[in-house]
């Protein structure tokens, strides 16, 4: 009979230091001399922070595979036989990045293994590992591409077949070979016996209820809309009201009606105009074209469907009334992902243990793990974003917050190779 | 006793071959192949532009006069030492120009001088045409600049100081030693005995209403002002809605808010925002900041106080409500010029002698025509614009409305001459 603990202490001080290493790689300042990275997807420095981690794996010991998206996956040794309990995130950023979005996941993964190993203790399956290739998006679209490959949601050709957006002509598959990552394991990968992703909140609802962790119960549906409006561009000051085809009015008219919109249905639904763009962009111009986007998310996809209904309808009624040409592109629909509601107990009872009453939360944001729950029970744990800020050097969390995050992290993976998982029946 | 005359025949064909042959410098073709101009103001192409009328005065053996900002003054030879009728306008264009835009009222002067000089009739007073310096402002703010000086508005000296916007280090004095157009007649210029403008509509509003004659008794009331707001960036998916501070929520809000006042308000009061700028422009992240414009005009400088009033109140509170902070800057602040009755009412007689019943209507648009008010007795005349457009290639009218325009020109200015401009009250 195996030994099961519960009780293994991770290394704070352990994991700073691969997190200030990592962050080390394209290094970039913020305004404020926030200390950020720049690691876009299969760059060269990705490949170097790629490097680093597989150095720290093999320092390790672990069995790594890397597959023909790149995926990387260190695994404690084992004769089980039995599929492990996976944690993961990734590590490449967005152009102007923070040092824990996606990084915290993975070396607090690591930190969680090397507290494990060196503790000597035995477990009833073993643990892994994972950094997933390209989760931002930012220089090849989709999102999450790496984990929605491993868990069979699009096939390897397609996705090495993805074109840079940087103008380069570059794919996927072309950089892969470039920087060493293209790897001989198959895709989609083996299904893990569970999954739970540490990740950084990117939000400001933890801090602001004054908690510690998150145990994520799902991820929002997200809708993301394109629209492209022609309207007929002229002289601002000798066009009366009544004879204009403003495309600007009807941005700002749709900009309005989605505030209204989710402030009526409430929380959790949000509703965001991002990037605007106007042509010619002057200031005594009537604007002949305005292309603007529109980001809906909700936990709950008939209320999506809903929504989206609402700000179609709207947005087609008052281009007519303003004589202005609707053309719409859908550049992203995803469904809401619900988690295992036994991860989710988990998780907060882990938390509980600890002396941290969680907050029981969907994700606004989409991460791995909303691939992975495709194929095995999986969660995640979220811990606080200072000001809720990510996506920018400014991005930070107390060094307490990340510690109790990975300790969270050890304990649920503890739990999970012990299959305690099964005597949760819910959230309580 | 001079003889009067009041029935001089403009040649439509030697003003559109003046027209055309113009408009080859600097041509430019727009995107459905429409021929237009590109004459920034003190460009080697506004010399060239500037030489060519140059040569079409001195071929009609007028006067010239060049003065200290380069505007040009040709006056038909005169032994009266009476101060002339003066019409004109400006020859620069905006960087993708159309071919009428200011270029109309002065070649059309040049064909009324030739029609009245060809006929050999005598008149009470000279006739001038000039054009004026940077009237469209587009590399040396701000517009309307060389009438602004001649009229007395803003010292020369000052204005030869103005640094182009391109980022060169030109100065408007620098620029008009280097194309030969810094001229030895002092500023102010001498005041003309009356002056009429004719121009394109730049608007919609004479095309829509079938009329084919713009009597135009002043300039609207301009007040521009950039607004810069600071919100908080954050994730659009995991910011729930009451706790964003998002910038683009209040363009918005201000752009529905400002088309609603217009409206209430009506015509001529107008409103635009013509330019946005989002940071960082992403579809999924809540504006840091957001600059816009705002653009109101009324013919009724207590109107375009009120409005204006109403506008920064508004901006102001809802701004605070979401959390954004405001800074504004005056960019531009215009008071409406009225136009002097007597003459206003002598372009709509001239247009009824011609069987057209003119739209009586003010101008949206500055022209140089608001300046010249300051000195002496001004009007303008509006010919239609096909489908409002200016400042574009396919800025167009049609021959014959041009043809009209410039004969109306012709009449009014003979009357001009005659002082028949005292016989009218004002407008009927």
């Amino acid at each position: 009979m195996v030994h099961v603990v519960n009780d293994i202490q991770i290394s704070p001080d352990r994991l700073m230091r691969r997190v200030d290493e990592l962050a080390e790689i394209g290094a970039i300042t913020g305004p404020r001399g926030h200390a950020g990275s720049s690691r876009l997807a299969l760059t060269d420095d990705d490949r170097l922070g790629r490097d680093l981690v597989m150095t720290w794996m093999r320092d390790l010991g672990l069995d790594i595979t890397v597959d023909a998206i790149g995926n990387v996956v260190g695994q404690m040794p084992s004769d089980s036989g039995l599929a492990p309990v996976m944690c993961g995130s990734h590590i490449d950023t967005v152009g102007t990045g923070g040092r824990f979005d996606g990084n915290l996941g993975v070396l607090a993964g690591l930190e969680v293994i090397e507290s494990v190993m060196s503790a000597g203790v035995q477990l009833p399956r073993p643990l892994a590992v994972a950094f997933f290739t390209d989760e931002e998006g930012a220089r090849f679209p989709p999102d999450m591409l790496g984990s929605l490959v491993y868990a069979g949601g699009m096939a390897v050709e397609a996705a090495q077949r993805i074109v840079a957006v940087d103008g380069t002509g570059a794919t996927v598959g072309s950089e892969l070979e470039r920087i060493g990552y293209l790897g001989a394991a198959p895709c989609p990968g083996p299904a893990p016996h569970a999954f739970v992703e540490l990740h950084i909140e990117q939000g400001p609802v933890l801090e602001q209820m004054g908690r510690r962790v998150g145990a994520v119960t799902g991820v929002q549906g997200i809708s993301w809309t394109a629209v492209e409006l022609r309207g007929v561009s002229n002289h601002a000051g000798t066009t009366p009201m009544s004879m204009r085809c403003d495309p600007m009015f009807v941005v700002g008219h749709m900009t309005a009606f989605l505030r209204s919109v989710a402030t009526e249905i409430g929380a959790p639904q949000v509703a965001t105009v991002g990037r605007v763009e106007l042509h010619p962009n002057l200031i005594n111009v009537i604007p002949a074209s305005a292309t603007f986007t529109i980001d809906v998310r909700h936990t709950d996809d008939k209320m999506l469907r809903e929504v989206e209904q609402r700000v179609d309808d709207e947005l087609r009624r008052v281009a007519a009334d303003e004589g202005v040409s609707v053309s719409t592109e859908t550049l992203a629909r995803f469904e809401p992902v619900v988690f295992d509601e036994r991860v989710v107990a988990t998780v907060v009872a882990a938390a509980r243990r600890r002396g941290e009453e969680p907050v029981v939360m969907p994700s606004g944001a989409g991460h791995d793990a909303q691939m992975l729950a495709r194929m095995c029970p999986t969660a995640m744990i979220f811990t606080p974003s200072i000001g809720g800020i990510s996506h920018n050097p400014a991005e930070d969390t107390s060094v307490a917050d990340l510690a109790l995050g990975c300790q969270l992290l050890a304990d649920v993976m503890l739990d999970l190779a012990a299959d305690r998982h099964f005597e949760h029946e819910g959230i309580a």
